[in-house]
């Protein structure tokens, strides 16, 4: 009797009866293994997608259901909304933004293909309003659909690449488009025949030879045995779920405390291991923390414990709270003054820490020692006034002084306040979503995409809104289409 | 004809003849190696170790020679120096050294038995001239035993732990104590009748079931089929010279460029993770770059591009540095004053990158904005005088004015200046040396020891000198005893 384990295939010549017999079998019912059993259904193959959860969904269903598209000359939406686009400049930014992680191949596959890949999710039934929503947004509050959602415009990025807005959401009103995406997907990949089998657990893969050729399914309590004739597509997500991985993998994160995922434990990073996967990028985690909302507080600074800036803070909300959780200690401040600053909603869990009628009173407030803080401010009102940020090269309209008292601080406390994350490493693999053992080689029958890998979102200091999405959707069919035969 | 290499493992079942019959074998005649084989013939068994080059040494032959020891109400050495130290402190340091990346039982295991391990060293051989040389030295110029190798006076590390000096260093005259140090633990393995087998490389393990039970060595050539009855011990140092390797588990060390090592190309990580090890904290690097030399040096101050200071410029050099290596940009700038700078050695190639009557002047050299550098100097020099650092808490002696011009700045810059580094993620092991496999299970017949492992220095930012060589020392003994059955 062999065992059954995510840290160990098993052999093939140990399977008493093939409980499930297909071509490809996806695991995981999120944005990516959805994806992938639309692509490998369109191919020919005969699909079964497994999910844990009792329905679609995954991480991608609590998600925004934004994805980052661009290039080519501009989607329909960037061209309406009088944006320019280009391949070179998509390719560009997604480079920077992985930053010493990247995977250069993706993107350049990625920046490619994007206005071919926007059309095909239309083509699945995901609606666009069509329209640009100017400002700054985690998500639109509307069913707007084209938001800047990275540190495009800002430097150092909007040096290395010519800046537009690429975050186009589904049509969908507020915030949570992640669910009706992954309805709409859900709908194509039911439409094309594709099985699915909710309430299974993925509990080890199955070997024959160097070829992996099933997987064993934990259904009703029983193992149960899935004969894929021409792969598996790990499609489980990352591992902000499982406390140990994270301690051994990724210990940075628990400076923060709000993981967010659906059962993302890391099974198929685990699985893929065991296959002779390799893992790569594993310490590497998102974060933000909301402190862009009310959207006037994007014009705040920010300092740290020393009262040093640390950051321009026109980037993207994600990476100033991943640079943020860089600093001594356990917290940063957000300074505002009266022009700008507006109660925060509650759900961020940010507090008013120090409030004055000059950024001296502020500093006192803090327990800052003299000339810390209100030197920074001052330098920085001074340079504002100007246009110009010497330190960190903050760009207007953001860039603008905060000098009509009185003055404020809020603290964004990393253990306290709600700095949300989510694990970026996983498996490697190929552009076409095989994955890869330590040598570089494609591991017969094996397949994955999404969180589970690392992809395009490699780097937790470059991630944009929709660079997820945009991975798990492409890449997804991808793995599909290869794993088909295609 | 079943595949060769350190990706896989190899079936017993297909080795054709055993070229070698041993208890243990040890890959790797650095530090851990040698002291593994010394356990393990001490415990009786037969040892046989390989080493790819022609004779012992490794990274250990090329390092310091120093190795990190106190606890127990102190060594010899510290108590004639006057200094106390408790199994407690050392702990507390060992972990706070660890960040993130600890490994708490190794901490804990390692302090209650420093002194013991003291004394088995020097009952190997190694000499101890016994006295103490104040200062901070990166080595002993003389032959010197005791010097202060870490951050333990300064915060926050001495508000964690009482500090103490602990890095003690064979007698041997000027730096380079490493070699010496291989050359008793290597008469020590010899007189104890270990096998050594030179210009032999690791090309694989042999597994039996789920029990390593031999390695493929490349010898002449050739594939050498070596039988170990008890267990491999792996011992074959990182992976800061595979640069693949780095690129994918470690990118940040990209930004330096002075790998020091022998030949640490990360196979025994390979192979251990081949056998189902898991490695861990891959990301971690230890970096330095000798901005303490000469000694006056040390009373100077960091600062980044936007003429922050960042760190409390007391801690170890290491730790300077590792921080110094996350300031945006390419360079950080050390400030001194005309009572502190000399001319810094050549091989440091740390560059004057400007000069001044007064700080404002160094300022508008760097092209800093005004108010910057000259700001973070007045600042720190209001309250040096008073024997404070409000922002990082830097302490007397090494917090002192720096108001004597003229003044200069030096240039560290990451890509051209002498960044010395090398990685400390690797194979997770027990603290009996036991590679342990992803759900935490020992892997029957493998163990590991040194920089192939994560131990004692598991994070870059908490290294201090000699933590390495203590972990390779005592956690090769460890793993020697374990396999050879103790």
């Amino acid at each position: 009797m062999a065992e059954v384990s995510l840290h160990k295939t098993y052999p093939a010549s140990a399977v008493p009866t093939w409980d499930f017999e297909t071509d490809v079998a996806a695991i995981g019912f999120g944005a990516s293994g959805a994806c992938a059993a639309i692509e490998a259904a369109d191919a020919g193959a005969k699909v079964t997608l497994f999910e844990r959860n009792s329905g679609s969904g995954g991480a991608s269903g609590l998600s925004g259901g934004e994805i980052y598209i661009g290039g080519g000359g501009g989607t329909d939406v960037q061209i309406a909304a009088g944006f320019k686009d280009s391949t070179e400049d998509l390719a560009a930014y997604l480079k920077a933004a992985g930053g010493p992680c990247v995977d250069e191949a993706k993107c350049d596959l990625y920046a490619r293909e994007a206005l071919a890949h926007f059309a095909w999710l239309k083509a699945q039934g995901v609606p666009y309003r069509g329209n640009y929503l100017p400002g700054k947004h985690i998500e639109p509050t509307d069913d707007s659909t084209l938001i800047w959602s990275g540190s495009e415009a800002a430097a150092p990025f909007c040096d290395l690449a010519n800046p537009a807005p690429r975050g186009h959401v589904i049509q969908h009103m507020g915030w949570g488009g992640g669910r009706p995406l992954v309805d709409v997907l859900e709908a194509s990949a039911r439409s094309k025949g594709v099985e699915v089998v909710t309430d299974a657990r993925a509990v080890a893969l199955v070997e024959d030879g160097d070829q992996i050729v099933g997987a064993i399914m934990r259904i009703d309590n029983t193992n149960r045995f899935v004969r894929a004739a021409k792969g598996i597509v790990l499609a489980t997500g990352g591992f902000v779920m499982n406390e140990a991985m994270r301690r051994k993998y990724c210990p940075e994160s628990f400076r923060i405390n709000d993981p967010i995922g659906d059962k993302d434990d890391g099974s198929g990073i685990e699985l893929g291991v065991a296959a002779g996967g390799d893992a790569i990028h594993m310490d590497q985690f998102f974060t933000t923390c909301p402190w862009t909302m009310p959207e006037s507080h994007a014009y705040g600074v920010f300092v740290n414990l020393a009262g040093q800036r640390f950051i321009n803070e026109d980037c993207y909300h994600g990476r100033v709270s991943r640079c943020a959780v860089d600093q001594p200690g356990g917290k940063v401040y957000l300074l505002l003054d009266s022009a700008h600053f507006q109660q925060p909603p509650d759900f961020g869990r940010i507090s008013i820490a120090g409030t004055g009628d000059d950024w001296e009173e502020v500093e006192r407030e803090l327990e800052m020692a003299e000339g810390t803080l209100s030197a920074t401010m001052a330098f920085y009102n001074r340079h504002a006034r100007q246009g110009r940020d010497p330190l960190f090269d903050k760009r207007p309209p953001i860039l603008t002084p905060l000098e009509q008292g009185p003055f404020v601080a809020l603290e964004l406390n990393f253990q306290s306040s709600y700095f949300s994350f989510f694990t970026l490493g996983g498996l490697r693999t190929s552009t076409d979503g095989e994955v890869l053992d330590r040598a570089g080689r494609p591991i017969a029958g094996l397949f994955a995409a999404g969180r589970c890998t690392s992809g395009l979102p490699a780097w937790g200091h470059g991630y944009s809104s929709g660079m997820s999405l945009a991975d798990c959707t492409f890449f997804g069919r991808q793995a599909g289409r290869k794993a088909a035969g295609g």
